[in-house]
């Protein structure tokens, strides 16, 4: 393990590949492996701006994602890309996908593409990808960027992992609506109308709508949020945009919500894992899996008071 | 037991004080007599309108009570009015608050009055008001008002235990923003703009805001929420608003959206508890207990990765 922990430091790529393979797999055995380094690597990590980037489908993610990175390596950062899309085990994956959408970044040395876990639920796929960030963070890239493709709560789960978050949207009026409707747009510090070229007028209008529209929302922690334009297939309005990252950051460093949000969002994930890891270990206690069916259904149809069944189920968890 | 759950379906007024107190009480043998009343009375339960309403201070929500609760026994209807509210063990509780501020109603022997459980967090507090709302309908109050205050996430419980949720608003035009930034106006099926009387165009303008705004907010489940104007002073349209309240219930009877609302809550319910224990069990696990303070600030500070640290003290809890 401190062999794999050294090439991760030493930015080896496959030895990269091969830690977020370790970290993944579901053997005991491995997860055991995937602590220890990951533990070995933890002073290695965060120092990377952690960017959540979300949109519905169709709003050109890829192709932003790629002008945006390209960018970045530019400017002298390395990126690397990983993908949360609890749905990909369905569809059977998207390293091939991922890698044909985002050709010149994906070729490029000092880029670093990942798809999503090919399995699991949300909070194990979430699970897997902060610690294949960590990892990315220890190899050295700088900018994580952690993408996703809307599905059920993933937004918010992006948005749990990462520093800031972008919301990419279509120059049109309905689509600001379905953003607020289904509370991502709560989420975003930064507001992108891609494909802004292809109708200034419309991308001007979304651009007043969306802003009028966030004045609705709850007052964001540091900042509200702002609304650009850009064309990624253009390469156009990238370079502001990531001024206006780097501001943002800037700014909350300077006034610690920078720091305090990381440590929030660890100590919630360690939450989170315990609460999930305790619903797993009850609902596999054999006390516990012999009533439940019963008290579920004696529950749902109003012959036991919830609380008294959750007592009961909860009694029957300690008593092993 | 059997003789106090007797005399709660005989709907004595004192039995059913005694039966409540019972079950806020945190005492082990007191908790299970009331599992055991409450299991006793469950056949007797469920057969109320349960409606839930919130406003900020000032919108007149005791006003709205009074009169509501007041055409309510006209009508020949028995009600009940319950109180969630967290903060009340620091406020020192609000019983006569409660029977002061709605004089006739509580004057009234086919009204029954209960102020919120004086102690515990929001998730205690609304289990036992949950509970206090079963052992209402036992005794056969057929419209259970579970009102809240506001506090924290106070309208959610509320929400997440009644059949209805009605907001008051007072008309004027920051009020609704309000409500919509703390997320309230998505709980709403329907929101009632009080005081109607004293600025007839500011209600109509506030009526007319509140509806427009709300095409904003997620669709509702069952029916988009209508927004009515009253006066609670001059009991001007409360009768109206029952109407609609009604009206709403019985086109969810009929496509079944009722009951199958009720058994989500009530599983919700279970579920919600079955977390709170575990995670009572889990942080008063003398393994866990030890560990628990390092792990945090390991994890806070960047030293332990989050579900590493999860699973070292999930670990801990496991080897008792």
């Amino acid at each position: 393990m401190s062999d794999l922990a050294g090439r991760v430091k030493a930015s080896e790529r496959r030895a990269l590949a091969k830690a977020i393979t370790l970290v993944e797999s579901t053997r005991a055995d491995h997860r055991e492996q995937a602590d220890a380094l990951l533990t070995a690597l933890m002073p290695a990590t965060g120092n990377a701006l952690r960017l959540g980037i979300s949109g519905v489908p169709g709003v050109g993610k890829s192709t932003f994602i790629e002008a945006f990175g390209l960018l970045l390596l530019e400017r002298g950062h390395r990126v690397a890309v990983l993908t949360v899309d609890p749905s990909s085990s369905v569809s059977g994956g998207a390293i091939l996908g991922d890698k044909t959408r985002m050709e010149k970044l994906s070729m490029d040395q000092r880029a670093f593409i990942r798809p999503s876990p090919s399995s699991g639920t949300l909070g194990g796929v979430a699970e897997k990808t902060r610690e294949a960030m960590l990892l990315c963070e220890a190899a050295g890239y700088d900018v994580v960027i952690v993408e996703t493709v809307g599905v059920g709560q993933s937004e918010t789960a992006v948005a749990g992992m990462t520093d800031l978050y972008l919301l990419l949207q279509l120059p049109n009026a309905g689509d600001d609506l379905q953003a607020i409707k289904k509370g991502v747009m709560e989420l975003a510090d930064l507001v992108v109308i891609n494909k802004a070229d292809l109708d200034p007028t419309a991308a001007m209008r979304a651009q007043a709508q969306i802003t009028s529209a966030l004045r609705l929302l709850p007052t964001h922690a540091h900042a509200a949020p702002r609304v650009l334009q850009v064309s990624a297939l253009k390469a156009e309005g990238i370079a502001p945009l990531w001024d206006a990252l780097t501001a943002q950051r800037d700014a909350r460093i300077a006034n610690g919500s920078w720091a305090a949000k990381r440590r929030e969002q660890s100590l919630a994930w360690m939450w989170e894992r315990i609460q999930a890891g305790l619903r797993q270990a009850f609902v596999a206690h054999p006390g516990v899996a012999e009533r439940l069916q019963a008290a579920t259904a004696d529950v749902r149809e109003g012959r036991t008071p919830a609380s008294t069944a959750a007592r009961q189920l909860l009694a029957a968890f300690r008593s092993s």
